[in-house]
């Protein structure tokens, strides 16, 4: 096996499972994958069939380090990001770590919070995009065919064929509204842009050279002594007045070079409690019902206990959530209301 | 002013604002009066219009005792019982002590869990049963004009008129179903049972040896000294073998000296989250959000957040509480739910 690296993302800060979810316990370290696990555990486990353990890298903010080393399976390197700055400068900064390290390896990008439960498919589809990255200097992207109009995630439109399941990328875009999803689903030509990708170091930093050069250059100069640590210091000194930008808008887009691997593992990016509670056993009455929780005569419902009792009675397609000495009651369908919570109470602590 | 007792009965331990109330926070010690105060707090701000504070008993569980007594003005007297015996034996006993303190006064029994916020209708009609009793052996209860087909109220049926609102009771009855509640409300002839009465302590006593010598005969034996910490000590000798039977059953029943006072006051008991509401101040989509609490989009919700915050999104017609570690989510009209979650728990716990 060539020395292939995995770049783990995991510094986001997602609200959508809030109260259960909160900033020094974001969504890659709740218990959401199958079995009761974290998504960055799952992540990793998936990882290390990819790559040694001293080859996985998982970027994250400086203050989820030790909360994140905790999942991780020993050997897995942990190296905290100072300040965020989105996907695009983490990705870069890892191509000068392992190009450092390894020449110019290829390397896998996975985000630590999505749902992905067939490991074989998934590990089968990953080395199929090394093979191609380490042969041609190709942006390799995974998407996701499409299970209906989400408007929450960008799509891939397929270009050329150039192999079963492999496709020229003909453009990446962002989240449509519901008409446009309805009708690029309906087209078959537009998958899910899955977030994970294939490319060689150089291939990479290349790209961003030549799409983003004012990101590119101090990134250009990072450099470092003393092993991870030394990296983290180094990281600390060239991140803050860098743009904050995804690798998508950063690279992807505008570059000639992408092609798209039409997954054949199972995906989700669990981006709202009814998407969780499609993956999760559920009782004879349809009910996700989860820790120290209770749904009498409910049905279709998401309940929640963690550090205390959620009990929900006689409803039907709700989430019940007892978290973090909070709680949040919605309707399952209510994608959106969580994020109005978050904003509601940012507007109070700043009144 | 002779010399009026108060006995406020604080014993209970009801279920039914659970998670909100628990076995050592039952339902008098929550903030469910107007303005936030705790039932029991209201019912002594009312008490203390009747008589002097040392005139003033309330009666509790020895473990509820130092709760209880932090929210009694200063001068009021709390004695604990070591074992709960309901209304009966609490009663019977409180007209001993007092009758041994000052011959043999008159005294109100208030329970300590229901909401009455007209203070002056309530001591006017308190003081109007105060004279009757003070000069006929008539045990005199209070009877509410009845809103609504109520089957969780026992009700009184009047008999013949003796005054202005002034009635000989018929029957005091137990609690109805529908149909028939239905029935008696129609009537116009039956009033609930507010479990508010005045007399003196030998006609209860007298009434108690009528109808229930068995019960009379070990209270009139009940000896003490050194104050109400002496009467403590002979409430725990006493009570246990006593048969644990309310006041309704035991006594007035079959008394044939009962007499009915219609209420001017206005009167709850609050048996429910939604009886709560209804005396709440409203959003101006008719929710009641009490403490941490948020209920956005929501029409005719009951939000509450004590120790937590509880967030409702987008819902109607329904409770959210968080509180003292847990949470409840249910309809608002759905009266039973909670008991349902008690025996739940129990049964879990029992397992």
């Amino acid at each position: 096996m060539p020395d292939r690296f995995v770049l783990v993302l995991a510094g986001g800060r997602g609200e959508r499972f809030w109260p259960w979810s909160r900033p020094d316990r974001p969504k890659q370290l709740l218990p959401l994958a199958r079995g009761g696990r974290s998504l960055l555990a799952a992540t990793l486990e998936r990882a290390v069939a990819l790559a040694a353990p001293e080859r996985i890298v998982v970027l994250t903010a400086l203050d989820l380090a030790a909360a994140v080393a905790r999942e991780c399976p020993r050997g897995v390197r942990v190296i905290g990001e100072s300040v965020p700055r989105n996907t695009a400068p983490a990705i870069a900064a890892a191509a000068r770590l392992f190009a450092a390290e390894a020449g110019d390896p290829a390397f896998a990008v996975l985000p630590a919070d999505q749902a992905i439960d067939d490991g074989a498919a998934f590990a089968a589809d990953l080395a199929l995009g090394f093979e191609r990255a380490e042969r041609e200097p190709v942006l390799l992207t995974f998407g996701i065919p499409p299970r209906g109009p989400e408007t929450s995630f960008g799509y891939v439109r397929r270009g050329a064929r150039l192999a079963d399941r492999l496709f020229r990328v003909a453009a990446f875009t962002e989240k449509p509204d519901l008409a446009r999803a309805q009708a690029w689903v309906a087209s078959g030509e537009y998958l899910w842009n899955s977030g994970i990708f294939v490319w060689r170091c150089t291939t990479l930093l290349d790209a961003l050279e030549a799409s983003r050069p004012a990101l590119a250059a101090p990134l250009r100069g990072l450099a470092w002594q003393g092993g991870d640590r030394g990296f983290e210091r180094a990281l600390a000194a060239v991140f803050p007045p860098l743009e904050s930008i995804s690798i998508d808008f950063a690279v992807l887009e505008r570059a000639p070079n992408a092609l798209m691997l039409e997954a054949a593992f199972d995906w989700d990016d669990l981006g709202s409690w009814r998407a969780w509670a499609r993956r999760q056993e559920r009782d004879a009455r349809g009910n996700v019902v989860f820790g120290e929780a209770l749904a009498l005569e409910c049905d279709r419902c998401v309940v929640v206990g963690d550090g205390g009792l959620a009990a929900a009675i006689g409803l039907q397609d709700m989430v019940v959530v007892h978290a973090e000495g909070n709680t949040l009651a919605c309707r399952l369908d209510d994608g959106e209301g969580v994020r109005r919570v978050s904003e509601a109470l940012r507007s109070r602590a700043a009144r």
